[in-house]
C-alpha cells in the first residue's frame, strides 16, 4: 500500500528510542570511555543526506556541551582530491544508515590512515563502513525499508546525544522521558488542515537556529524527497543575509522555534518574516505571535533533546503531503534506499 | 539608474584582482609568515552570506593544499549558547565584507579568548571585526555599494588563495594571468538568450563539486537576492542523496563543471540529471554532452583558481535576469548592504 512503510517506521520511533535508552549502559558506555580516554582535540563529522543533519546536530552538541571544536567533512577532499590531511588528535565520526556509500567508506579509511580515531555510527553493523572504523555505534533502528529515512534519523540523533553525554560524564537522566515524549509528539496534532494548506505549494522555506537547525534541514529534505517541493533550509541569520529577499506570501515558511536560547535568538527573524507578510507555521510548544499556523511539540524538553521530538510531526506532515499529491513516500521517483556516491 | 552599481562593480573585478596580485608581496606576505610560524593544526572559518561561500572555498584550499583539517563555524555556538570552546592550535578566520555583523565580531572575540590565533579577512580594515582580530587581511575591493556582493566575493577568494599559497610556500605564479582571464570571462558570452530562457523560472537548482561548489552556492544566493528565484545549491553527491527526486523539466539546473578531478567527479551526477530530462546549463570551458545550454569560461585554469572566474558570468546572468523581471539588483527588497545578526 502506498506510504505504508514510512507510516509504520515513523510510528515505531518511540519503541526504537526506548531500545536505545535501555542499552545505553552497555556497548555505548564502553565506546564513550574509549573516546574520553583518547581525548580528541577536534572532531570531524562525515555524512550525506539525512545523516548529514544528524552530523550537524552532533556538531552543536560537541562544541557546546564538551567545548571541543568540530567541523563537517567535505568527503571530496579525501576521495576526489585525495588530500593527505594530518588528523592526529582528531575524532572522525562517520554517520550512515546503510554504511555503504563509497565516499564515506573511502574517506573514513583515509582519515584512519591520517591518524584519526574513527567511529562509525550506522544502522548496519556488518557494513563496509563499520569494517573500516575502529569503533562502531549501532543506531539500533531495526531494518528501515522506506526510502525516506525516519526512525534511523531520530535513532542517530539519540545515540549521538548519548555518546556526547557519556563522553563528557554529563548524565543521561534528561532522556529518561524521551520515548514517552516521542509517543506524545506523534499524537499531539491533527495535521490534515496543514496537508490541505500546502497541497499546491511548489516552494517552501524552513528555518531555525542552533540545535533545531538540524530539524529545519531534515524537514526540508523530507519535503523534497517525498513531495517534490523545492524546500530550502536556512539558519535564521543566514536567511536574513540575502535569501529573505525571495520570500513572499506564496512561499510557506516553516519555523522550528525551540524553548531556550535558540528559540529566543530566532525571534527577530520571525518578526521580520511576519512583517514581510510571509505565511509562517511555527513548530513550537506554544503558538508564535503573528504566525499563520502552529504545530505543537512537547514543552519542557531540554533544547539539546528537542530535535528528536520536533521532527516527528514534520515526518508525518511530509508523509501526508506526499499522499495528498498522489505520490508514494515509500518509493520517491529516482531514488533507491542505498545511495552510492564517490 | 537601475542596476548600475552592480554592473559597475561587476566590471571592476579584473582591476581589483590586479591590485591584489600586485600587493601580494607586502602585508599579505607578512601575514602568511605569521600564520606559518604559528603552525595551526586546525582551521575554523566564520562567515555569513557571500563570505560564507568564500569560507567554503578556503576550507577546500586549506585541507587539500596544506593537509590541515578545517571546518565552518556555526557562530551561535559562541553567541547564542556562549560555549567555551578550547581553541589552542586553531587558526580562526572570520570573513566579512563590512566587518560589522555582531555575531562575527562576538564569536571572533570568544575565539581569541579561547586561545585561537584570529585573522579577519575584510573589506573594512577599520571595522569592529578588524579591531577584534590579531591579524587583518584587506580584501582591497574598494567600496562596494550594490547590496548584492560581486567584487568583494572574488577579492576575498583571491586573498584567501594567496594566503594559503604564501602560508604553504606554494608559489603564486599560477595567478599571474588571473586578472586578464577575469576580463576574458566577463566578455566571453552573450547571456541574453539565457536571460530570456529563465525569464519565468520560479525555482532553480545549482550544483557542482569540490572547489567549484562554492561557485554553485554563490550563484544561488545571487539569484535569490536579485531575482527572487528560489535557487538552491547542492554538491553533486548531496543532490543524489534525496533532493534529486524534486528535479523535473520545470526546474532549470545550473551545473558548474570545472576542468580537473572536481569536474570529472561531477559527471555521473550530470548524466543522471540529463537522463531525468532536467534542463541543464553547464558553466564550463567546453559544452557538456546532453546539456541544453552552455556558459563558457576560460580553459586551462588550475581548479583551485577557477572559482574566481566561474562566478563572473553568473553575476552577469543574475544582473540581467533581475532587470528582465523589473527588479533593481542594486537594491533588493528587504535587504540592506550591512546585515547585522546575532
Amino acid at each position: 500500500m502506498t506510504g505504508e512503510l514510512m507510516a509504520a517506521e515513523l510510528a515505531e520511533q518511540p519503541e526504537v528510542l526506548e531500545r536505545i535508552r535501555a542499552s545505553a549502559r552497555g556497548e555505548l558506555a564502553a565506546i564513550c570511555a574509549t573516546v574520553a580516554r583518547a581525548a580528541p582535540r577536534f572532531v570531524l563529522l562525515a555524512a550525506r543526506g539525512t545523516s548529514d543533519h544528524a552530523a550537524l546536530y552532533a556538531k552543536y552538541l560537541i562544541e557546546t556541551r564538551l567545548g571541543i571544536p568540530a567541523g563537517l567533512v567535505s568527503t571530496s577532499t579525501y576521495t576526489t582530491y585525495r588530500a593527505s590531511v594530518r588528523l592526529s588528535d582528531v575524532l572522525w565520526v562517520a554517520i550512515s544508515q546503510s554504511g555503504s556509500s563509497p565516499d564515506l567508506v573511502e574517506s573514513t579509511a583515509a582519515a584512519r590512515a591520517g591518524g584519526a580515531l574513527t567511529l562509525a555510527v550506522t544502522n548496519a553493523v556488518d557494513s563496509s563502513l563499520a569494517d573500516q572504523a575502529e569503533l562502531v555505534l549501532d543506531m539500533q533502528a531495526g531494518r528501515e525499508r522506506a526510502v525516506a529515512a525516519t526512525k534511523s534519523y531520530t535513532a542517530s540523533l539519540f545515540v549521538l546525544w548519548l555518546l556526547v553525554s557519556g563522553w563528557g560524564g554529563l548524565g543521561t537522566e534528561p532522556a529518561d522521558r524521551l520515548p514517552a515524549l516521542a509517543a506524545d509528539a506523534l499524537e499531539i496534532s491533527d495535521l490534515a488542515p496543514l496537508v490541505a494548506r500546502y497541497r499546491f505549494a511548489a516552494r517552501m522555506v524552513t528555518t531555525s537556529r542552533g540545535y533545531a537547525y538540524a530539524t529545519a534541514r531534515e524537514a526540508a529534505l523530507k519535503f523534497m524527497e517525498t513531495c517534490y517541493v523545492q524546500a530550502q533550509a536556512f539558519s535564521g541569520p543566514d536567511l536574513v543575509h540575502g535569501p529573505i529577499a525571495m520570500v513572499d506570501s506564496q512561499q510557506p515558511v516553516l519555523a522550528i522555534v525551540p524553548e531556550g536560547v535558540g528559540g529566543s535568538a530566532l525571534r527577530p527573524v520571525l518578526e521580520r518574516l511576519v512583517d514581510l507578510g510571509a505565511d509562517v507555521c511555527a513548530v513550537a510548544p506554544r503558538p508564535v505571535p503573528g504566525a499563520a499556523a502552529h504545530i505543537p511539540v512537547p514543552a519542557g524538553v531540554p533544547e539539546t533533546l528537542a530535535p528528536i521530538l520536533q521532527v516527528l510531526p514534520l515526518q508525518r506532515l511530509a508523509h501526508g503531503m506526499s499522499l495528498s499529491r498522489g505520490h508514494d513516500p515509500d518509493r520517491p521517483r529516482g531514488l533507491s534506499k542505498v545511495t552510492r556516491t564517490r
